[in-house]
């Protein structure tokens, strides 16, 4: 069996190493090779991906930002998010983006716990999607979320 | 006669499983083959349903999500329908956008209904796509609604 | 000669059915060939006129479309809109979009009467655009409009 | 030397001959090729552009456009402004876009003295970049405004 | 070893030279060929970026603009940033955009010198990416901003 290469991109801008903690929760879950891209900024990201998957033969990538609280930098992750949508639809392949905005958390700490969960929580899901899509599937519908408890299904 | 292909693409962020209402009406009223595909949130169905379209076969996709009501989720909603729209365009083929807005019904119970008739009347409107297109141009400008009492033409 | 084949694209949500209006516009001004592709909803109609382009061999398209008047709409006929130009540009070839907001006109005798005038004069400008270019650039920066009054020109 | 074409796209609904003006200005500084393209609204400049680029060999091009004031209008201008740029990747060909708002000016005879202002400075641009693009480069950050006072650069 | 080329896009619209900032920063910190473009406007960026990729050899490309404080500059700031985004997707090459709001500085000086501090930081970051990758990955998630003081980790 091939070895799954799975891709890792950051940036310098955010406040918490949410890679490492991906990064070792994926390996925690699975025997896969790392690549690893660290660029300026959350617009930097959609290209670093689109050269992991395309000059390091990613199989599936992670990006990770974390917007300001500023409008410019809620514009500034839209334009990312297009993007990286962008590069998924040109290689047909997952970029699982892991956006923690600054002013989801009151405080630091909460923040960078908030931020190392959701790392974590994305991270099973990119095994789930490279390895386990029958999980996926039975999770459908029913109100998974990553850094917060879960909202479940809405009761009939 | 070749049997058509449909593919299924949804969320586990979603708090009712639309798919399952969807695939129950395709199947009761065309003999089709469904190609299923869970993704963890919404950002994630257009490459998707791109898949599903070149590397499963599917000669049409419905995309089903449930953006939340924080402003931060519309974006996400609408992020995830312009690349829903470029994949069409990519592929030349239909993808049905089953959307339903978490702050469009005032209780779970009038979620969960209103989700399950939009995705049943939508998956008629995919039988018609495929199998009956004078149906749809009999219903030119009439006003239909997906989930909500028809509109009705505007009367001259 | 060859004879000029129009696409015709549009949605069984609109409360009207501009492109009957258009349809016969065209018909009354040229010898054309009609190619009409009726789906569900307006985020539909860009994919649909890509297909009457590339597999119905049109050689010019209209897309109509009756966007509502909830902010959600406006973010729909937004999309569609990004997704008309793209197919365009995909294509080399016009679509002409047509799109009458429900929030236009106050009540359904004038929305309806407002939707059949936009209709008929766009169709004259899809006539032009194929016919009479001379015609277009007499009329350039002239302030035209299609189903309210022309402006005119700004007075210098 | 190979005679430079350039493409001019406007609109019958802008009103202001915008495209008079830059031609006469064109004329009056380079011996060039004109190619003239005359659509309905702004939306229809994208493709327009497109074309004269592909099908009519221009070099460069203008795209002339007067938005009007509603939110409807401005969203319209952002759509067109798109795929303007869209266009330009799409072709490796600069498309310099000429937009006049209707609400930057207070009066119609303003307007028209803005709008061939404007038209006119950017003329001048199109034969820097073909013609002199030192002259450009002279000018980097220096504040330069088409249609209004130049700026200036900011005073260290 | 072959010369890295850097490509340097920027605008006359802009009231500071920032390019000439970056370019110094970049020869005081690397033996590189550097290739300056300038265009007029911001919108003009994203396809000078392109040109200076494919048709003179850029490596990476630095875009540098400064949108004005009206609404209508900050809209096309973000579809100048959305094509630049595009043209790094269309060309597996990296673009950083440095861009200063007019808005972001109370004085002529104070603008002036934050132009010119991002600028030079965002040089770095241009080396930093083409020849000490490493360097990147371990400032990782450590608040690095360009221009301001940077904002450092959160404190966990």
């Amino acid at each position: 069996m091939t070895t799954i290469t799975i891709g890792i991109a950051d940036t310098t801008f955010a406040r918490a190493d949410m890679a490492k903690c991906a990064i070792s929760e994926l390996k925690e879950n699975a025997s896969v090779k790392i690549e690893r891209y660290t660029v300026p900024g959350i617009k930097d990201l959609p290209v670093a991906c689109k050269k992991l998957i395309e000059e390091r033969s990613c199989d599936i990538t992670m990006a990770f930002g974390m917007p300001g609280s500023d409008p410019k930098d809620k514009i500034c992750a839209h334009e990312a998010s297009q993007g990286i949508i962008a590069a998924q639809l040109m290689t047909n392949t997952h970029i699982i983006e892991v956006f923690v905005h600054e002013d989801e958390a009151p405080s630091d700490r909460e923040f960078a716990e908030l931020a190392e969960a959701r790392a974590r929580e994305h991270a099973l899901n990119v095994i789930k999607l490279m390895f386990k899509p029958a999980t996926l599937e039975r999770e459908a519908g029913t109100g998974q979320r990553q850094g917060y408890a879960d909202a479940g299904p809405a009761r009939a």
